[in-house]
């Protein structure tokens, strides 16, 4: 971590810095620009955070050599790590298909689904039972029905299920019935919420928040692992930006990016992003030649007659040609 | 709300809309544009959800004409909201100052902060005792013994006082013992979350999110109200842009669009929107003149020596000053 | 267009409006909503601006059904564009290829390049001969001498030249030199440029600006259109967003929504988007298989050298490994 | 500027970057952090652009210690500039309003708003006559009969004329006739037009563009200083972000921010960047408040009748009203 000092900065400025984090072990280096003075320090920076350097009227500036996160970062993990859920595996050249409706609805419905996706090749049945609506008057999903329902469809079709979290009193029911717990974008920075779903130490879908980095989506990565969950899976949804064309932008370089910085798999969830049906196909076939490791899809029998976002959401025919065209990207780009 | 059709919509496309919205007691009038043809519906629309729309095939496009939230809006509530908090006013011409640390870290420091600003003419005490922080390894606050803290310099000052909720496990003590309890920029969409606090109907101080756009602030709010909450503050803090040389950039045209919307009194944030102490004065006598009804400010009485984000903490004579030329710009708006 | 008036508007508030547009020959129609009323006007809407209809105080808001922009667009257009420019052909199921480096330096790097990129299978070169640089301080480029030596590696090489123009002064060089000529995200708003040089009529390739719409973009291919050149060529090149670890935000849903709302082909530019040479192949790939027209990238045989962005540059054996993977993903998607 | 290298960087890697930039005269010192390296580089680095230092494959990120301005910023000019424009003074504690209609239109308006402004107090008349439109099919002002009569109000008034320039072919006609050139948003990092104005020597407002950091602003600043301007005054005027209330987002924190790095003077323009005319006063008086040292307000007196932007114009007997407010403002913040 380098400490920029400000123009005229005394001596006796800089002891209390010098004292508070020689205390902490780090090593205090000083380095000497032409008009600018700068402190460097080394050692294991992460337990040092930005507020407590910044409070010493005499710092300008800080910047951050390393990342403030290890156990989700790729320096103290270099190899990519290969998840294994219920026999699926995901990561490091393991491509992996979570499909299923925004929102279970009847028995027959998932069932349904669960079926074509299946028929398809999907690796895991997704289906929201807790819906976060921004609208109180919206429908807010079957909720334990829903569970229930995903749990009949994980019987029939053996599909392990990923589903949505959005409060700590279900805790319990998630640790029992669900295979891969969802954290939506909107409870990405719900700190309290990822370390507990950590300390459940079951496989986890985080998705990246509107409007959050690349290093916060590790960091919060980082809360889940430190509670106790290895299997974090990352997944980018489209971020908020001034294009009104789209629901958001779709930032697929996040996916390199990430690779380059974590060991962790990254899947890329094309109907949220795009908001349109129509425009699912093309941000799938592009998120599988930039090398994400899965792809969550949105898939409904009957989008006329769903309950939440049927717009985006694809028919199992057009599924079922796009998962055959994703194969072959996967082949040229191996 | 307008629905507009995609070119070539064949009339029994259109059929299946007419029914759905006609049996939810809606008003279906027939609109054609030269080359366009659309749809209005008149009634009560803020049941319809745009997804519930969107999914008809023949629907390229929708605009909402009325506002989806209704408690918290000016519409059905003409007049402007003025609360009454322990005997504290704000809204409608009376301004609220909201002051103390960013978070609380021994009796002494916040006694002795508390008993400053009552003295510069602070409303009501802010301070942390759960904190929300993008690391796993940073402070985290003092938790249950930081309530008893605050109480204690309610008890001293008869300052009320104004903390941070992060999980529904404390919802009971936060009834017991805080008298606005404040929803956080990172739980503006906890859904469960804004449900429940609602239900305490107790004050509530409800953060605009980094990337919120003020429709979704003031869906928000209407989660709140419609739990049960009458008292709703707005709180602007900054949102999420590509400007870096700020923590977030403070967009105080929000202040007389959320007066426009809502009858809901707004408070600014300027420490946290900004980052640095540097900016505060600057940006609380703009809030001021902009027409906010409050302010909510981090004072600290040793800011090097903070545990949490000391570096946009003010002093308490800056505090001071700052106070009485706030009262002057007051006088000049009204 | 439709206009959204305030509540409590009265007759004689829309009289002027009715009496204005009515004169322009639009027509006008009433469309009422429970609690609020609203005008329709149908006819050639794209003579109206925006802000001739909100400066009637009675109006609220307004919404547009037709597009802003004819030229440019599909609706009176439908058919998909292909250009014929020099025997390459681009749009429609044709895909071509521009690489080049990002600056003109030398008579030997220009031709190594250029030789090696058509090897490569390039179809056209790109290369700077006036750059524009955010610092006053730093290399802008050969100027005319760059233009001589792109014109040599035409002739070398045969491919035909892309090149930015910065300012009007160069207007007939460009026209009698160059055979694609550029218009930096920097001036995609540059209005008197982008109509000077539609008034050429050569063949235009225009770079979507950091933080312009999809509609503005398409906005100021109207503009060139309308000054007489027929074949524009769209670039999207990232947009600037909150993201840090890339030097923008490739925005590859861009495509598929500019496919369905313009004939006009469209080219990706990965190097500029990222800024990151290791991001340039992934991006390359995903964008062939998101459905894009095309590609443009910076190619550079010794980047550690180059004058200006190096770090973006891939080398030419990248380039001829990455220009392979592209054909085989063309052919799936196709 | 510091240079953050890969890790297992090897020392036969650092030698072409030590001697690269030994002989531009800078002083290269070694840092070690405990698993990274660093090389810090000290001396006249506004010369260096981070492209000539990512090139090196070895380096991984680079951090400018020094600001990349000298003569817009304030480390080498620490007294604040005031300057004096026909009398009229801006900057250091001098306050200075600009007013006029979005474009000149009629003569009679032109003189009617003119003596209305400066009888209310302002000290320069706005008003465009050439105008930057989205749309090629809008009103794109008076052009050259505009000037005529901006300088005839001047004429008339004796308030100095403020107008934008839109391209190089006018700068002998600009040079003439108008006081203060503006260079708009969306010219902002139009580098030729920069500096070709620069060359005039004549004040210049320039505006910030929608998407442009501080940091680029204060870039734009350094061109025309360097081409030979001297008196440059900064001008916000929103910027561009996911907000859709009003037009663009006001950054009044760029106020204290720009005071900071730069000893220009700072304007702000509520009219564009709400783009309500009701919004006006209150970002007005924020504006004052925040410290600018100027406003530049569109007046009209008529505004539905404007040709363009009326909706943002505020009406004479309301920019009265503002302009005592902001003098009381003005004197308490002094």
């Amino acid at each position: 971590m380098i400490l920029i000092l400000k123009q005229g900065t005394q001596e006796n400025e800089i002891n209390p810095i010098r004292q508070k984090f020689e205390s902490m072990g780090l090593i205090i280096q000083e380095i000497k620009g032409e008009s600018t003075r700068m402190i460097g320090l080394a050692g294991d920076t992460s337990q040092v955070t930005e507020d407590e350097v910044m409070v010493h009227p005499c710092v300008e500036r800080i910047m951050r050599v390393s990342e403030p996160y290890k156990l989700a970062g790729r320096k103290f993990h270099p190899e990519t790590s290969i998840f294994d859920i219920m026999g699926r595996k995901i990561g490091g050249g393991e491509f992996a298909v979570i499909a299923g409706p925004c929102s279970v609805e009847t028995e027959e419905q998932i069932l349904s689904v669960a079926e074509s996706v299946k028929k398809s090749g999907a690796d895991f049945l997704r289906g929201g039972a807790f819906k976060p609506r921004t609208s109180p008057y919206a429908f807010k999903g079957l909720g334990l029905e829903g569970l229930e329902l995903l749990e009949l469809a994980r019987k029939e079709t053996g599909l392990p299920i990923v589903t949505e979290i959005m409060s700590p009193e279900y805790l319990g029911v998630f640790a029992d019935k669900v295979d891969i717990i969802q954290i939506g974008a909107r409870n990405m920075q719900n700190f309290t919420l990822l370390r507990q779903v950590g300390e459940l130490k079951k496989p986890v879908l985080l998705k990246r928040g509107l409007s959050s980095t690349i290093e916060e989506l590790l960091m919060s990565a980082e809360y889940i692992i430190s509670g106790g969950a290895s299997q974090v899976i990352l997944c980018e949804r489209g971020i908020r930006t001034f294009e009104t064309s789209t629901r958001n932008t779709l930032d697929l370089s996040a996916i390199p990016v990430l690779h380059k910085k974590s060991h962790l798999p990254v899947v890329i969830d094309p109907s949220h992003a795009t908001g349109y049906s129509d425009l699912v196909e093309s941000m799938s076939l592009a998120a599988a030649a930039a090398g994400a490791d899965g792809l969550i899809i949105e898939v409904h029998n009957n989008p006329e007659k769903a309950l939440c976002d049927g717009a985006q959401s694809v028919k199992p025919d057009i599924f079922d040609s796009l998962i055959k065209k994703i194969k072959k990207i996967r082949e040229i780009i191996k």
